[in-house]
This record gives C-alpha cells, sequence and structure tokens, in this order.
C-alpha cells in the first residue's frame, strides 16, 4: 500500500467570503481496510469545480453542505487498490466521489468504470464528465440555440464553457466569448473556433459586448454573474433563452451589492422582451448523459471538439489551487493529481 | 348617426408616473364617412388593461407607444353602423381596436364577429378575450401545473387572475390567490374557489403568504411586481416556474427602488431552485386562442368557470376609470359602456 497513510483535506471554519488556507485541514489518517461490500480506491486526479464553494456554507445549496471536520466532497478518477466487491477488480479505472483525499472506501454506488480506450482517463471529469454534461444540457435543452443565432458564452475558456460554444458553433451560431487575460481570449477563438471573445477586463466591456453581437443575444449561457451579467443583459434579444449555470463571481460576496435594487428592472425587461431565464444543475438531467456521451465522445476523438486541462500536482497544492480557480487563475479544466496516471507511464 | 359627433380621448402628454387627468384631452370631431373597403362602427364597451399604461410613454414597450396627440387604443365590442366592406353589414356586432372613441373606422383587420348566443358581447374583451386568453397561455403553457401542486395567483380577482385560479383549481391544484380589498379576497374564494386568498395591504404579507403556502409555491402567476413578488421569492419551490404576465405595481415608479441591490440574490435563488422566470406576452401565442376559446367557451357556458366585470358609464369617465385600475380600485374586468349594448335592450 503506497505510504500507508492517507492524506486528506478537511473543512475546519465555513469561509467568510474568499476562503483562505486557514479554513482547511490537512490531516494524515490509515489508510483504510475495505469491508466485505467495499472496496479500496486510490484518487489519481481531483476535479475542482466552482460548486465547492457553495459547500463550504454553513446552510444547504442545492446540495448538503460539507461539515466541519469532514473531508471535502468531490468527484475524482481512481483506481481501485483492493476489492472485495463483485464486478470491481485491483488495478480498474474508475469514476468516483472520493473528494479531497488520496485513498476513499466505496460501496460501488455512484462509481462508473473508464475504458481508457475511448479518452484518457482524465476526461472523466471535464469534457466527457460533469462539465461538458452541463455544456450540453445547459445549451441545448436549455438556450435551445437556432442557427443564425447569436450565443454568449462567459467564462469561455472553462471546463463548461469551452464546450457550450463549440456546441453552438456546430449548431451554426455566432459564438461570443467572454474570458478574462487575452491568452484565453485568443485560444478562444483561435483554437476553439468562437467568432469573437471579450475580455470581461476591459473597461469598456459593455460597448465592446455590443459591438460583438451587432445581432443582439439570443442565448446568454449563464456561468459568471457580476458585471459580465450587466453587460450582456440590455443586448438579450427579444424571446432570448438564459440558461443560469453558474455565477462564480458572486461565490464570495458576504453582502448585496449597493443599489438600487434592479430587481424591478429586470422582471420589467423579463416580460417586455418575453425573456426566460432557466436555473439548472445537470444532477437533474442524468438522463441526458447516454446521449451527451455518444455525441460528445465521437467529436472527441475525431477531433471536432477541443478540450484543455490545467494540471495541478499533489494534494497539498489543493486549496491554492481552488483559489485560483475562484480568481479566474486556471486555464481549461482544473484537476490535482494525486498520485501516478497509469496509462500515462 | 348619433349626435353627428365622435367624442375622442387623445394623448396630451407623456405621464410622469402615474397619468393624470391633464396628460388625455378630449375631442370632438365629426363621424367619419367610410370609403369603399372600410366601415364605420360604433363603440359599445371599451377595455381598459394595465398594459396600456406601457403605451403612454415615449419609449417603446413591447409595442410602439401612442404618439402625442393621437387617439389612445384599445380593445372595444362595437356595432357596424355603415359597412362599404364585404361580410360586414350595418348592426353586426364586432370585436374591434376603435380605441378611446366613440366611432372608428376600420378595414376589416383584426376584426372579429361575434355571436351574442355564444355568451354576453362584453367577454369578448374578458373571460373569452385577451384576459382570458392570457390566463390560459400563461397558466397551462409556460406555468404548467401539476395536480397536487400550489398555485399562487397575484391581482387574484382581476380580469386575468380570476381565470388563472379557477383554470389551475381545474388542473387539481392548491390555488392561493393574492388580492387587495376584503371584499375581493372572500369573492375570490367564496365564488371562485381559491383555496385562500390572501390580502396584500396586510403588514404580516410574507408571513400570511407562508401560513396558505405550507408546502411552499411551484406556480406563480406575476401579475404585480412589488411586495408581492417579495413576498413569494423565498417560497419558490426547486423547479418552480414564474410566468411573467405583469407587473402594474411598477409601472408608474419613475425611479428604482433604493438598495441594496437584489439582481445577485435572485438570480442565486433562480440557480440553486433550478426556477424558470418567464416572461410572455398573448399576442405571441394566437395560435392558441381556437383551443382556449373552446375550453374556456364550454366552461363559462356550463357555469364551471365564473367571471365578473366592472361596468363604467360615458366616455368621459375612462380617465378616472383607468386611474382606478391602476390603483386597484376595480373590481373583475373594468370595462367603459360608450353607448347602448343592443343584446341587453
Amino acid at each position: 500500500m503506497p505510504h500507508g497513510r492517507n492524506r486528506q483535506i478537511c473543512l475546519a471554519h465555513h469561509p467568510t467570503g474568499f476562503p483562505t488556507e486557514d479554513n482547511f485541514a490537512l490531516l494524515e489518517t490509515a489508510v483504510p481496510e475495505p469491508k466485505e461490500g467495499e472496496m479500496l480506491c486510490r484518487t489519481i486526479y481531483l476535479s475542482l469545480d466552482p460548486y465547492m464553494r457553495g459547500r463550504m456554507n454553513p446552510g444547504p445549496s442545492y446540495a448538503p453542505g460539507v461539515e466541519l471536520g469532514h473531508v471535502m466532497g468531490g468527484a475524482t478518477v481512481s483506481q481501485v487498490v483492493r476489492s472485495r466487491l463483485p464486478h470491481y477488480d485491483e488495478g480498474d479505472l474508475v469514476l468516483s466521489a472520493n473528494g479531497w483525499q488520496e485513498f476513499a472506501l466505496s460501496d460501488g454506488e455512484g462509481v462508473r468504470k473508464l475504458d481508457p480506450t475511448i479518452a484518457p482517463i482524465s476526461t472523466a471529469l471535464g469534457v466527457l464528465g460533469m462539465p461538458g454534461h452541463t455544456a450540453y444540457v445547459g445549451l441545448l435543452d436549455h438556450g435551445r440555440p437556432k442557427a443564425g443565432e447569436t450565443v454568449v458564452v462567459s467564462a469561455a475558456s472553462g471546463a463548461v464553457g469551452a464546450i457550450v460554444g463549440q456546441l453552438a458553433k456546430l449548431e451554426g451560431c455566432r459564438v461570443v466569448g467572454i474570458a478574462g487575460r487575452q491568452e484565453k481570449c485568443d485560444y478562444v477563438v483561435s483554437e476553439l473556433g468562437f467568432d469573437v471573445c471579450v475580455s470581461h477586463h476591459r473597461d469598456d466591456l459593455s460597448e465592446a459586448l455590443h459591438a460583438a453581437c451587432p445581432d443582439g443575444i439570443d442565448v446568454y449561457f449563464e456561468n459568471v454573474g457580476g458585471k459580465v451579467f450587466d453587460a450582456v443583459l440590455p443586448l438579450l434579444n427579444t424571446f432570448a433563452r438564459v440558461p443560469v449555470c453558474g455565477r462564480i463571481a458572486n461565490y464570495n460576496t458576504t453582502h448585496p451589492p449597493t443599489g438600487p435594487d434592479r430587481v424591478p428592472q429586470l422582471m420589467g425587461l423579463t416580460l417586455v422582451r418575453r425573456i426566460t431565464f432557466k436555473g439548472f444543475i445537470i444532477f437533474d438531467h442524468m438522463d441526458r448523459f447516454p446521449t451527451f456521451f455518444e455525441y460528445v465522445s465521437a467529436r472527441i476523438h475525431d477531433g471536432t471538439l477541443k478540450y484543455r486541462e490545467d494540471l495541478v500536482d499533489g494534494i497539498e497544492n489543493t486549496v491554492p489551487a481552488f483559489q485560483g480557480l475562484l480568481r479566474g487563475e486556471n486555464f481549461g479544466k482544473l484537476l490535482v493529481r494525486f498520485g501516478d496516471d497509469p496509462t500515462k507511464t
């Protein structure tokens, strides 16, 4: 058994605003032994995702929060170390939910075996996993883009946004990304094939977005909230659809922004322009996973769809990596590698 | 020709905030003569509706505003006085758009003949017209209520709200109305069959609404905005649907309310509870008119659906009646009778 110890990151305190290192504790425990009906899995890749910020709060978000002193949750690509569970053998590669720790027991619930011949196993946490599935359902089922329409995607170089924009191009739309630093904007256009990408760091964001969307916006895929949302609103066309997937700009705010209160204005716009705002969470749409997987894996395989991963090594770098995610420092799907990927050695 | 004169109410000034008598001018002109391809119609009933407030503003709402010096628009039930148009004869009763005047010419576009044996002709402006159609599409197509769910309707005794609530009862829902004065609340429960009706005049509106909705709110049919919307928001269930039909509480505001800005909070709730806010306007759903008409007229005929009209007499009382509408003083569908209804004499 490697090391004989299990390093775990637990939630020590609920963050107030932006999470700090002090909010977490790195503990070492013994690697547990699987009982009959369990298996022990070794974490290879941990997925870091914006939704995790909500789980650090004391109240429930759309799922219960992590309790103080408990290991932070999260999806992982893992390898079976020892199995006392039918159908799982030592060495199997699986998508599981080990959380922020090097080893975890599992009874097999929610676990899926991975086939490394389809795609690199890390993609089960990104383009072929929850972020890709989110992009597919959010854009196609909720955004319902039509050829020739303008689709705007925030966090355009991120794990979800990059797929949203590429899927919208395949639907025949004009696709405008919004991202942060210039190299992300360049990547979104030159590598992913978006028509334009506007940096949200620009002082003239509203004007630049307006110029990028001469025919207004028919679908806005909302990942960020904040000033990007504000720049999008006046450009929304009649019958616009706004799938609300995330709002990372607001996750760490401790007080609502100062007034005026724009809720009446927003609802007035909703009425006059017949806009649909639709919050969604991918766990409600697991029935669409097979269709998504078939569609996207074929296009990953033939190179139509591209993806990018941002890989950080070592469990001890998890918290700084998560902080960077909240600041938009990652470039592509953020993964932390806790241990060797046997398909790469 | 009765009187030989045509009284008309024109928009004299764009209102700032609440419309005043001074914003309008009552003019007398000659009754016009129809040319070949036209007919002259005499207004019997004018419909007064909240959307008209938007038409008084200088900018376009979802339809162009009324120009200064022009006659205020509006749907009417009229009688053909002289016809030089095929298929229309003197004495025919029609749904038309005479606006706020006693006589108007028409080329027949958008005009529909009325059959007084189906229902009283005034219902073409209410339960069997635009308000009823709005209620039907907004509730059934956008609200999609399921049996056992809780549906909340604001402006519950109004032309739209009263039908929404009754339709929701027919779908097997728990129906909670929100209305103003006590006699309206009593009517909504005892006559229309809502389960509960809460007055928005209560200081403890939020608590009272919470008590009336022990299982939360699955569909909120939004007619009013303002403090009622605020009381509804925290009670919205996961997967709630909010058809946004009107927001009369905000139509006369000249400044947005003071902060904090609750837009981020609203979008956060939208995401976490997977809520759908959908603005709609009935003119986009004319394809649903036949289905609506068949369903509702049958239930008016057999007494399943009830309606109430608030009738004001005389064109000179139109502006005060419209002001009363904006204050919630009318009780039922507000109509102004400009001249004799030949089906009632």
